[in-house]
């Protein structure tokens, strides 16, 4: 029956695969647009590609090292070399699907753009098309990657523990890449982002999206790598790893009643026939996510989201059903199925809750973001203030729902249930995830719009698509963190059974310690990740002035457009802009392109290693009760201060666009050009790291370390 | 024997006392210089005591709503009624020991300013003697009112646990005044400092300080009221709550291997007999502040508190070896004096190491603030990231230190080490608290001599005088954040013993959510500090507006001064001056300080229904060891974002100031007027809230919530 159904795991896997195939050479087989749109699509794509390439460089070289160190250390009874092994098809899954991923990302944003030109469902349709190949891969790759090593494993004949100890290592590979993905990523985007900001708009005077500024395809580029890759990196290793902890805690029933037999594993495979159950419900509604002219887009999305999420409601209840005894006793308590289901639809519920919280916190016309664009009239000060504000404020709501669902979880199916809630949580993630992906994507179809001087109302339906994406990223965000919360947790709950913890006493002074040094590395970390942007920008900043001063077209066509300052573009004279226009093409954008990689990937380096090291060094030097105070720590605060850093820079970033489009409050206008303005500008550009860089990387953090911890969990075992 | 002891340490409480009163005399016996000095010194005088006295009318009525509450739920076996006058006797005395201190203050400023006339050796010895009326007041007044309570209590014939846990009242009744003082007082002041700011230096141009501006003179009481009284209300709580934590865990080993006869209550009456010692070698190292003319101010202050730390450590030992047995045995654990000794020294040592480490972080010419003061040449924005990101960095040193503070001091002498540790680091508050208020009375005074036009070298010799007041304040923040951390922890390890938790457990669900919530609390109240704050601030400003507006005199000195505009003093109509200062004299400052009273006091309800709440339902409702999550989480988010905000606060205020002094870094010039000064002047103002509100807020918040459970714990004890 196992195998059976392990098959059918595997397959529905292969499927996703397929359907992402499939999805992927529909959006190749589009018209991809004039030539001009084609050449600046090319050049983010090689720059993303250039990207992607340099940080499997160095990826490698880590994945060796750890994989030699695993494969060593891990050669025992209760283990094996084969959890290096996992570990390197886990860093392959998520790299490869982030490569899909982008790859798709920069093929659909072009022809999203060109699709623009015909009507907005249409561009919609690429546009959710190239999202979905994203939110596929990253399902397909992960559960495909879980259940062929589980079967492999199996075949052994090791005990049942082993297996998934073994299998552990593929949660680690996933948060390797994870890392260098998402923290990297963040950094090079926001690199990219300020650095073409600073010199382009404010030392040369030219807009930030101007083909003259050689820093604008880095900046492109930016976007898919953070919000792309990124993103699917960090959700990829919350689904892995909140299926393994599930796995990990599901062994306990094994030989309780109700689990012999052929039914033994039934409380293993569970999650990962939950998530497989939740990819057929994604392809299911990723259908029908269509408009017609004149739809609202927006609806359309939901509507998939919704179908998806009703479907998954009922077949979820059949396969708790089938798989689990109706009611069973493990460890001196008592389970019953309706308790497991009620734990998985509690993760599916609060991750929307959670989405939806962050919405109101982060999204245009809401009260706080109100709160902010009013307070902006006063100036940056006070700006700033309220989107810290708002930021700190905003941690109430999100945490008190996930304490809920703790113990609710908890209170229906034990740490069993804690685990498998934050795999509810996550077993839409296919849909979801092409929902979030499909924002950059219609992000960038702007920018090439807007380069290429396509008509107005071809820009105009990007942006109504594009602003649809603003709100799903922001959305997205608080479900990710969400989500990386409750990974963390499940994680957290594997280590204390694989490590034999009884109990993680804070009354301890060892584990008070590690629970304050715990705490503690979430705001090192972030201060370290705004520092890496700091630093990256000045490399890209750098990098721009000397092609402004070495590269003698760029310079001539600097200074006619200097000419031209204020006048609008019937005012200039052809042959002026036909030399600008050729000036462009002297812009050494791969330059701007390395130097963003190469920072990002310089930066991440002692960052990466503080979350790698730490658990290690505590674990071995203060035992496994203080790693596990340590890993408390950063998760309570890693997961607010991501809370924090993300919304506040949602609501800053939202300010700012309330403010662009015009607005008036209480007879006080705010509009383009005004103090206000300015001061949201201010605002908006403080968020940027916060919410692109340091923000989302903490959750990074507190997945990484809990895996971290939980791979060496049998080596400091209490005995 | 533990009677005489006793006698001894009221008698040293009360020697503080007179001290307090002479010094307090002698201040008032100096000159108070010529009648403009004296009236604008009365004018905040007034103000300062008009804030106290309308603070006092809504604290007898929390006072005396908590009282029957207390009295009537505590009148039992293990506790009494009695509980309820500690409470009232610890809410008078650190009131009264405000009251002292902010009336000192008023009186040493003038003084102050008048000594600055003579020589900056009179000046400092005017404001320090200010500052040591404070100092002696905290610490006579809370030993005295800890040790009679002792002495009354021990002679009705309770069981010493009973003794303590209705002594525990006074803890609570200190902690509520520190809440009102605190964060009432942190909103006023800031709310004052943002209307006088924007209203007259933005919208009517005038300076700050300048007497039409009908908020200056609220502006100027706001700086006594949170940095004296607040942080004196702040350390007072902290002072009392570590010696009645260590008093509690000291019970345990009444009746052990050493601890019987005459010396039973030896381990409980250490604390106080180590508080009694600090306060003679505070009084001793005050002495020794003395500056000859042409002398370093700085280093007077550092050779007073150096020869107080060195006869403390000597004396420290004697009592030690003097009151405890060499060796003893309790709940299988040995314990040595010299232990105990070290652990005390530990707290000494952390306490000094943790203010050096925030000095560094939030000093002029160090890196941090170099680093923010660079970054301000780019801008707004990238100042405000580079000081958040100081902010959160610096809070890896602090932490390491507590850390090994608290692993030392266990290794050293168990739980009681930890506790007794607190009271180390707190035995020279004397002293310390001396030095720390002499620096807001240096500030005053360098106001009054701007307000009432003295000679230039009376303001430099002030300046000097408030330069070093803002490093001890730096220090002194530093030192409070400290010290209300290692009392949390004395009050929880207390909080246990109470409520006999054996452990406290965060693989419980309960434990882990309280855990959350807990930790969720810092930046709940964080945001409604700093949303207080812009509320009261609005009030200020709507009242400043009004009286420009509706008085006749304030609207006609304004239309001259704009005359005047650019202009120097010397191209000045001695008529129009006159005109100018007749109309000063119209301004309403009272209400102005009324304004900033009111809305302080309003604001600060909902946070401090929130601090004292908090614990008591979730203690009810989720049991003792959910209650211990929730400490827990509270202390270590609450320590990390009180360090973050303060250090933050305090490094944007000196990268301002060291623009505004002149610097040249890399080629560039920083000085006023430049960009990078308008930036670093945002930065600041961000900053503001941040060190004067939110973060100091947080010392009251964690230290409040402990008590708070410590004195339910009773009743809610594990059975």
């Amino acid at each position: 029956m196992t195998n059976l159904i392990i098959f059918a795991v595997i397959t529905i896997g292969v499927l996703a695969l397929i359907f992402t195939y499939w999805k992927s050479s529909w959006v190749k087989n589009q018209e991809a647009g004039n030539k001009t749109m084609q050449q600046i699509a090319e050049h983010i794509k090689k720059g993303a590609m250039a990207f992607l390439f340099a940080e499997y460089k160095v990826l490698w070289i880590f994945v060796a090292i750890v994989f030699v160190f695993l494969s060593y250390t891990a050669d025992s009874q209760s283990s094996s070399w084969l959890v290096g092994v996992s570990f390197i098809l886990g860093a392959l899954s998520s790299a490869l699907a982030g490569f899909i991923g982008m790859r798709v990302a920069t093929n659909a944003n072009v022809r999203t753009t060109n699709a623009a030109r015909k009507s907005i469902g249409s561009a919609l349709q690429v546009a959710f098309a190239g999202g979905s190949v994203m939110g596929l891969a990253v399902v397909g790759l992960g559960l495909f990657g879980l259940s062929v090593l589980f079967f492999i494993y199996s075949g052994l004949g090791w005990d049942i523990n082993r297996v998934i100890t073994v299998i552990t290592g593929f949660s680690f590979g996933a948060s390797s890449i994870a890392l260098f993905a998402r923290v990297g990523g963040g950094i090079y985007t926001k690199a990219a982002d300020v650095g073409a900001d600073l010199v382009g708009k404010v030392e040369a005077g030219i807009p930030e999206d101007h083909p003259l500024n050689p820093a604008t395809i880095a900046d492109n580029v930016g976007d898919n790598v953070g919000d792309v890759a990124g993103m699917g990196a960090d959700l990829f290793e919350s689904y892995v790893g909140s299926i393994i902890s599930s796995m990990v805690l599901g062994a306990l029933f094994i030989g309780g009643t109700g689990f012999t037999g052929e039914n033994e594993l039934n409380a293993v495979i569970l999650p990962m026939t939950i998530a497989a159950t939740g990819i057929v419900t994604s392809i299911i509604g990723s259908f029908f996510v269509k408009v017609k002219d004149g739809g609202n887009p927006a609806s359309a999305l939901h509507r998939g989201e919704f179908i998806a999420a009703g479907l998954m409601l009922i077949l979820t209840y059949l396969v708790v059903a089938f798989l689990m005894p109706e009611s069973w006793t493990a460890a001196g308590r008592d389970y019953t199925s309706l308790g497991v289901f009620l734990a998985i639809i509690i993760g599916l519920i609060s991750g929307t809750l959670i989405g939806i919280i962050t919405e109101y916190y982060t999204g245009t016309h809401k009260k706080p973001v109100i709160g902010i664009l009013k307070q902006s009239s006063t100036g940056s000060a006070t700006n700033i203030i309220a989107g810290l504000s708002v930021g700190m404020r905003s941690t109430m709501l999100p945490i008190i729902v996930l304490t809920v669902a703790i113990i609710g979880a908890h209170h229906f199916a034990g740490l069993y249930g804690i685990a498998i809630a934050a795999v509810g949580m996550l077993s839409n993630l296919g849909i979801q995830l092409a929902v979030d992906a499909y924002g950059p994507i219609a992000d960038n179809a702007g920018g090439i719009a807007e380069m290429s001087n396509l008509p107005k109302e071809v820009r105009e339906r990007t942006d109504k698509l594009d602003a649809i994406g603003n709100t799903t990223a922001a959305i997205g965000k608080g479900f990710a963190i969400g989500s990386a919360a409750l990974t963390a947790l499940a994680l957290f709950s594997a280590y204390m059974q694989t490590a034999k913890i009884e109990s993680i006493d804070i009354s301890k002074p060892l584990v008070m310690a590690g629970l304050l040094l715990g705490g503690m590395l979430p705001f090192l970390f972030s201060a370290l990740a705004m520092g890496a942007v700091g630093n990256a920008a000045k490399d890209m900043i750098d990098e721009v002035r000397r092609q402004f001063k070495e590269i003698p077209d760029l310079r001539k066509a600097l200074s006619i457009l200097a000419k031209y300052q204020g006048k609008t573009p019937d005012q200039w004279d052809t042959k002026d802009i036909e030399k600008v226009e050729a000036a462009s093409e002297k812009a050494e954008y791969e330059k701007c392109v390395e130097i963003s990689t190469k920072a990002s990937i310089r930066e991440m380096i002692v960052p990466g290693l503080i979350a790698v090291l730490t658990p290690i060094g505590i674990g071995f030097w203060g035992g496994a009760e203080m790693l596990g105070g340590l890993l408390a720590g950063v998760t309570v605060t890693g997961v607010l201060m991501a809370i924090f850093q993300s919304n506040a820079g949602g609501a800053w970033d939202n300010a700012k666009k309330m403010i662009e489009e015009g607005v008036t409050y209480d007879g006080i206008t705010y509009k383009k050009g005004s103090e206000a303005h300015a001061a949201s500008v201010t605002g908006d550009t403080v968020g940027d790291p916060f919410k692109d860089t340091s923000g989302p990387s903490l959750n990074i953090l507190i997945k990484l370390m809990s895996v971290v911890a939980l791979i060496i969990a049998g080596m400091i075992a209490v005995s």
